[in-house]
């Protein structure tokens, strides 16, 4: 009955997406055709998700979410759009596809993400459902800033960049990975949490500390995956990070120590919901699901 | 007097962004250099100074515009940045400096362009002494990111891209200029005017019509001295736009055509200033300057 929940959410999030990208017939077009390639191609959207679970909890209105689900969701196709370039992790595969700069050229790669990164931030500024106290939404643009840039997501890359080819200890690897996909995750579970304007600090506490809990489970999962998982389940290149050199968990802590890393972590994130009731099932059920997942 | 005034604004800018700049020995201290080195390293300030202008014209207190002009030019950073790239016009020439991937590498580039954009938007977002009310903040986050996003200065890029190697019309290349640099230079004299939250719609609107002529004037020059300027004073690669068999107005319109048409705009612009007095003096400066410059 969970997963039906979830499912709903990931149909919603991909329709609230659609609508609030620029049409494929809009000038200029093959912009806005690569934006939404990129964003509609394929995903598990467990941003978006994160935002409808955790606006769940708090008892936010569903119609107030589809703002920041979408805006998270399109900093993280924004980041999967560069990542993938060349220069970067040179992928020419995503979600089963020729990634974006494989379809669309490198050029034009290149624009979609940085306006999808600028249409998040439009969305968080104007969607005429969320919440209308613009101090809340000031709030979540804060949020969402931080979590993206150089202190966040971003910053998290350039550590994952000076990390090829060194070997990292594992406080370090966590850092690295705290910011690369912690923080866009955390800042799901938060932009859901606000959008319950009168939500209380102690959830608000409870939900971040169950956040940066499957952020860091989440990765730990993707390092594990791109050792035993295969390129068609993935819909990405499988092995590349030993590939390319990159320091990951199973490297540090052999494929077991790296699952049960995991599968503390996941024990840290329920543990963090104990005393809530099945208003958080949502949330416990993408903690297992992340820990488990086979893509 | 008001070309001193003008100095001033310069300076303001610079100090104010370097204050806004994540310190280069924070951590990753890469990143955070090649942010500093991109926005630091060299320009005119022209949209910080217009932000500052357009704020005086309207009473707005100095200190509440710090914010404002950081953040647009934090946009136009990322973007040089960006366009910068092989994949893009591969410049390796920008302020008479490396651009910042000959100087960082292509992956650290890219994120140094994805973290400033966030930063733009962040600034909006926390900035404490721009004007603390949330709902003006607010409207500033959408003008700025329409400007900066796919209907602004990314589709005037794209558009560009796009019209690499074909014949525009004078309607098409003025629709790609509105869009590549007219969006964010109109965006900064809307910043600054809004932030003195009592402006009148009718300032506001003269303003708008001020802004529209000059940024469209600033991209004629710009082609201008592509053809006319040399590498050292423009600190960037001459001549690109032939050799790149980009649509230019000196191609379309001759080098005169092209002066006449900046002209127009100019005489445009003062005439929407018309009815206003000296508080409007750097704004009319600023558009002498931009039809004038030699760089």
């Amino acid at each position: 009955m969970v997963a039906e929940l979830i499912r709903q959410y990931q149909a919603r999030a991909n329709q609230a997406l659609g609508q609030r990208l620029p049409a494929a017939d809009l000038h200029p077009t093959d912009l806005h055709q690569a934006m939404r390639y990129a964003v509609l191609g394929g995903g598990k959207r467990i941003r978006p998700v994160l935002v409808y679970s955790a606006g769940a909890a708090t008892g936010a209105v569903p119609e107030s979410l589809d703002g920041p689900a979408c805006a998270v969701e399109f900093i993280h196709a924004y980041s999967l759009i560069h990542d993938d370039l060349p220069a970067m992790d040179n992928d020419d595969l995503r979600h089963g596809q020729p990634s974006c700069h494989k379809a669309f050229g490198e050029a034009l790669a290149i624009l979609a993400g940085d306006a999808l990164q600028a249409l998040a931030f439009q969305v968080l500024g104007q969607d005429p459902a969320m919440i209308p106290d613009p101090a809340v939404r000031l709030r979540m643009l804060d949020v969402l800033a931080l979590a993206a840039g150089s202190r966040g997501m971003v910053g998290g890359q350039a550590i994952d960049l000076a990390a090829v080819g060194r070997e990292l200890s594992l406080v370090e690897l966590e850092n690295m990975h705290i910011h690369k996909t912690g923080a866009l995750i955390r800042a799901s579970v938060l932009l859901g949490a606000l959008s319950q304007p009168r939500v209380e600090p102690a959830l608000l506490e409870r939900l971040d500390r169950y956040a940066k809990c499957i952020g860091l489970a989440f990765q730990i999962r993707d390092d594990i995956l791109d050792v035993i998982g295969d390129t068609a389940t993935l819909g990405k290149t499988t092995g590349t990070d030993r590939a390319l050199d990159k320091p990951t968990y199973p490297a540090l802590l052999g494929l077991d120590g790296a699952r049960e890393h995991a599968r503390a972590l996941y024990e840290a994130a329920l543990a963090s919901l104990e005393p809530l009731g099945p208003e958080v099932d949502p949330l416990r059920w993408i903690a297992g699901y992340i820990v488990e997942r086979a893509h």
